[in-house]
């Protein structure tokens, strides 16, 4: 059984040995530039662990795993077009490094390449269930990012429709490599279908503390200014939450803060009023419960699983520390 | 066997039956909108006429022909998204009629769709080579895709190279739609080929005659205006091999014509100059000679194909009244 560590330097060193040299270089630049930035792998290891579940021999699906994390890239490449974004993880997004049609035309080509990878190597009699399977995660996500963007304008976003939204956006990929580790694997279809829920529950409790995280995350840790979703009024857990529950003077002093002009106010200022709401309403343990509540049931399902514990060891310890992380 | 219009009406009736009520319904609507805009559907009918050469049973491969008519609906859409047109077929483009972000997520969406309906119902053991062939096509059309920007800037475009942007853009698809029409009939592994250089061949002459319709197309047939492209400075086979060709006064005419801002001269001013170069210099002769050779070739290519000449009768017909268009 392989660890985190080691399934992490394994899919690096195939990421950087794949061939990008077809033609035109233009066309492939972008590729290679948002493939090359790192990361933390998540999606191609937990697909190699569900499949060392099974069996050991994690490089016969290195094809797969490769593939998927080809697939995230090119989500978090077209949804930082869409959303504007100027950075990804540092370094100046595609579109700003080069424009917005590199970025529409490499991301498309990178969609192609996942499937590409997809399919080869894919082991005898696999294929159908392995595209079934990929295509329909891919056509959730789409839904999931266009619900994210309807959410920006509206102002009435319920909880429910939010856990959905972030369901569709996030989750659902966890859950599709770990299921697929599995089916690649020839492992029992009930096993598949757990380690499809354990990745959706792990999915929505790392959103959520992504959520939590901007808020009360260590700011020497934390990678990214603390606050910044409060500073764009991002429609967070913190935020809903707080909206559904503000009444009287909370709501007004909430919706002010919301209204203000950006440059009409220090942003630490901003920061800190929210926070305060946050705090008083009680949308902190709101939030943190909510988390455990995921991972719970996350844990709950891993251990239907029908495998010995050690052999899960390595999927109980990459949960943990995905929880556990403060950055 | 099938005709044109038998088979035109099959995949017209097919796409209208198509489920496309997932949610959000935002996300959708412009999926729907597109493919609800009609068109040829040269690609499908290409599909299912080569399919029809060995089998009888079209409607086996019925997933398959709406896929990759799914397919080059959204290359036009994300195209015109990256070309900044506002009218597709009389109609508003995607991102004039929604918005910019809803072309690209809406686009994406079609190609996984695409994928969706190339995978399902695929005949028995053909998945891996339908999905082999489908990316490389697809890589292929980004690739002639970024030529084209890339073109746009570039003063120095040779034919070609120009004719190598137009393989991939265009008659790669073509020649996908015909060699998996074949495969998955279970044509002989040549006779697939030939039909795949069949495609090439035929989609050549077919955007060739394009470039030469805008010129000396019949205004009252075309649908389009006469001189789009030249009035744009659009790199065709025709002003490609103007400017390889011209020398001294010409070449100064032709230039100070291309230089000249938009709204110093009268249109039909333009158009008339510059297509007057180009019947001095023999340019619209050239091109013509170019159609034929292409159509020639895929004449022959055809012929090689070892079947009787009736049962290839409505690919001929087919192949003759796309290059006897005048629109």
């Amino acid at each position: 059984m392989y660890n985190w560590k080691e399934l992490l330097g394994y899919i690096n060193g195939e990421i950087a040995a794949m061939p990008l040299d077809r033609k035109p270089s233009e066309l492939y630049a972008p590729i290679r530039y948002v493939l090359s930035m790192g990361g933390k792998r998540i999606r191609p290891v937990l697909m190699l662990m569900a499949y060392n579940l099974f069996k050991d021999d994690v490089t016969a699906i290195r094809s797969q795993a490769v593939a998927i994390e080809i697939y995230h890239n090119y989500t978090l490449l077209h949804d930082d077009l869409m959303d504007r974004a100027d950075m990804r993880r540092g370094m100046p997004t595609v579109h700003r490094k080069w424009n917005d049609n590199a970025a529409v035309l490499s991301g498309d080509s990178m969609l192609v390449m996942a499937y590409r990878f997809m399919q080869r190597g894919c082991p005898e009699g696999r294929l159908d269930e392995v595209m079934e399977l990929f295509t329909e995660t891919a056509l959730e996500i789409g839904e999931g990012q266009q619900y994210d963007i309807e959410f920006e304008t509206r102002r009435d976003v319920g909880e429910e429709e939010y856990i959905e939204m972030i369901r569709l956006k996030t989750s659902v990929l966890l859950a599709c490599a770990l299921k697929m580790g599995a089916c690649l694997a020839g492992a029992p279809g009930e096993d598949a279908d757990l380690l499809y829920r354990f990745g959706e529950c792990l999915g929505l409790a790392f959103q959520l503390q992504d959520d939590y995280l901007d808020v009360y995350g260590d700011p020497a840790v934390f990678g990214k200014k603390i606050g910044g979703d409060i500073l764009c009024n991002k429609k967070t857990y913190m935020l809903i939450n707080a909206f559904c529950r503000a009444q009287g003077e909370e709501r007004e002093a909430l919706q002010s803060w919301i209204d203000k002009k950006e440059g009409t106010f220090r942003p630490e200022e901003k920061i800190a009023a929210v926070t305060s709401l946050y705090d008083k309403m009680g949308i902190r343990e709101l939030c943190d419960e909510k988390i455990r509540f995921y991972f719970e049931q996350a844990c709950r399902i891993l251990d239907e699983v029908r495998l010995p514990q050690e052999r899960k060891k390595p999927l109980w310890d990459m949960a943990q520390s995905l929880l556990n992380r403060k950055f």
